[in-house]
């Protein structure tokens, strides 16, 4: 889809009459805003000199320091000295692009993978391979015959992104016995692994998974983010690298920016220091779950026997598989409009998150930003509205992070 | 200097007995923290759900169209639709940058120049070729003449980049008359002008100068920011540019950030629409006016008849000129650590705002953050202490902006 494309998606998605399933958008409604507005206050109240002045390229101390912290959740052991702190994930990415890619280098990625990096690689010229993934994330064996086919060919290939739990777009989770053979071939075969992890703490089972960096930190190079786990509004997130890769983030960095919003950095370093945030984080992940419930059920409940979709057990994601044949994009967005009126209901067509033309038949639904019953509606979308529904929040004039 | 210089640079005008003549930092001690505090607490409390959530690549409609109100004090009618919000204005020429310059293009700009621009243009591989400046800022002629020279060469000459009114680091400002001749001779060679414009606000006499965009919209990318106006601490600058060149501006952004802090932009848009911000940009002028005074006073007296410097009539920075045969670097930062004892001053040396080696003999002394007594101090190292000196502002771990 080109962007003009995405544009009327999100700009009919917005009517209050259609439930989307498009946006990646967090429900920060769910914060306490009495709690996050006492933090900034007191902010500049006890630190406005420092909070509203310039900071360093490689971002607060402090918080580097808080962020390694919750690194530690999965399995991480880093130093505050190899972070680097980005406006979101995605300026981080921007970054590790910019400092290895050059023309014509290839890029490995899931099938289907994050929109926006897609778009971060074609601006920077590289060529996207994908690599196949089951129900249990990306195959190990069908990377390394991809990395032993493209070596053959003679291409350079500099980096594997994956986001290895809890994918946008497909929901899956690289299971723990894959992890290791994942890093293992790119070691063997020199290529960088950049894991991009936005949705790690918000997993509906157990611990959180042990991240890719955890065994391999001269391996692989982490990326992390608060907007899903407190706010996207604040834009802070992270790159962990090697030291000499941190180096060369740290002038990247500078140049792209001086440095991120200290402010911005220091709010989330004081409401990580003085809020409940666990406490937080089993608020979202209780959220996200009855609604991938409600999703799950409402697609077994309606969908044809010949489509399949994914089971996500965190995250925001279901990917759906149609029947062949079916045009996903087709139906969206251009003929939305007199389709939407019929269908009550937005999401992403397939064909975006690939770099090859596939996904013709295939969706992808959030599902975390209606309420339960919209969801279902959503899925459902002959039913007449039940009453009282139609209010929930997915009403925005453009969501950030469609991909 | 390499990054590394700038660093112990930086580290050793930190120190609370060296008067710090060397970052650029504005004094944000001078705004009411009580009315910020109440802005953000006020932005959450009211508009929680939309400002801690993600925003749209371009920027947030209502401070795009309070940007065109704080433009039209410079002459500039423009529309919001044009205007792209970025992180500072750094953001935004690191965009500019990646749209149009391919590698051994041709950037012009001032002797000297904003140091940071020069590391722009070279991670874009760019080549710089400085025009001449004398107190009335770039020479017209010398423009033409070198724009001839450098097609004669076969050269692409990709921009001007300019900080047309008192400029980083010379503090010079570009005369009236001048202003449409720099921009006639840039659009006859096919060049396009970028203003970079971050302390048009803040002259010391009179009204704001006539931005170089407002009479040329078509042939100039203005890039404009709240850092030196407001606080630099929520980073929120813009770029003014063509339809054409806009619609890729927002491209870039959303693949180098998705978007910026929602945050950040409805804090500094509702500041604007709630406090007296032309009332606290007249304390800013007063501010930095009485320390111009002081700095200008304390050369005076100080200088040997061979030195010459300029004499800013707004922003941060005056420029210094010693006699030929000194060397400002070799005075700083290696050779610092027993120097400074002695002379109790630390400022940027004249090297590295220029591309091609010049300015040896040179230094930037900003007036910008201590108080008038520590710079009369600091311009007179000789002389002890004032008593009660010493502990203004200007010890901050690592002020950003240096160039």
């Amino acid at each position: 889809m080109v962007a003009s494309e995405v544009r009327a998606l999100f700009a009919v998605a917005s009517r209050p009459e259609i439930v989307s399933l498009a946006g990646g958008m967090p429900d920060v409604s769910a914060l306490p805003m009495d709690a996050v507005a006492q933090t900034m206050s007191e902010l500049v109240l006890q630190r406005g000199p420092v909070a509203l002045q310039y900071g360093g390229a490689q971002g607060d101390p402090g918080l580097r320091e808080r962020i390694c912290g919750v690194m530690a959740m999965e399995g991480i052991d880093a130093s505050p000295d190899n972070v680097v702190v980005t406006v979101g994930s995605q300026q981080a990415l921007d970054l590790v692009a910019r400092i290895f890619l050059d023309p014509a280098d290839v890029v490995l990625t899931e099938a289907p993978t994050y929109v926006t990096a897609l778009n971060v690689f074609a601006a920077h010229q590289a060529q996207v391979v994908h690599v196949p993934m089951d129900d249990d994330g990306l195959d190990p064996q069908a990377l390394s015959e991809t990395l032993t086919r493209l070596a053959a060919a003679g291409r350079t290939v500099k980096m594997l992104y994956t986001v290895p739990t809890f994918q946008n777009p497909a929901g899956v989770t690289l299971a723990g016995e894959r992890r290791g053979l994942v890093v293992q071939a790119c070691r063997r075969a020199g290529v960088l692994v950049v894991e991009d992890n936005p949705y790690g703490l918000l997993g509906f089972d157990g611990e959180p998974m042990r991240a890719l960096r955890a065994d391999a930190p001269d391996d692989v190079v982490y990326l992390g983010s608060f907007p899903k786990t407190l706010a996207p509004g604040l834009r802070v997130g992270w790159a962990l690298a090697p030291p000499a890769v941190k180096d060369r983030l740290v002038l990247a960095a500078e140049s792209a920016m001086l440095s991120h919003s200290v402010f911005a950095q220091l709010a989330v370093d004081r409401y990580l220091a003085t809020q409940p945030w666990p406490e937080q984080l089993k608020v979202f992940r209780e959220l996200y779950r009855e609604r991938r419930d409600a999703m799950l059920s409402a697609l077994a409940a309606e969908m044809p026997e010949d489509a399949s979709w994914t089971r996500p057990a965190g995250g925001f994601f279901v990917w759906l598989r149609l029947p062949e044949g079916i045009d996903t994009r087709a139906m969206l967005p251009r003929a939305m409009l007199p389709r939407a009126v019929a269908a009550r209901v937005a999401y992403v067509p397939g064909r975006g998150f690939y770099a090859d033309g596939q996904g013709r038949n295939e969706l992808r639904l959030s599902y975390c930003f209606p309420s339960p019953a919209r969801i279902t509606q959503g899925v459902a979308p002959r039913r007449d509205p039940a009453p009282g529904a139609g209010t929930a929040g997915d009403v925005r004039p453009r969501p950030g992070r469609p991909g």
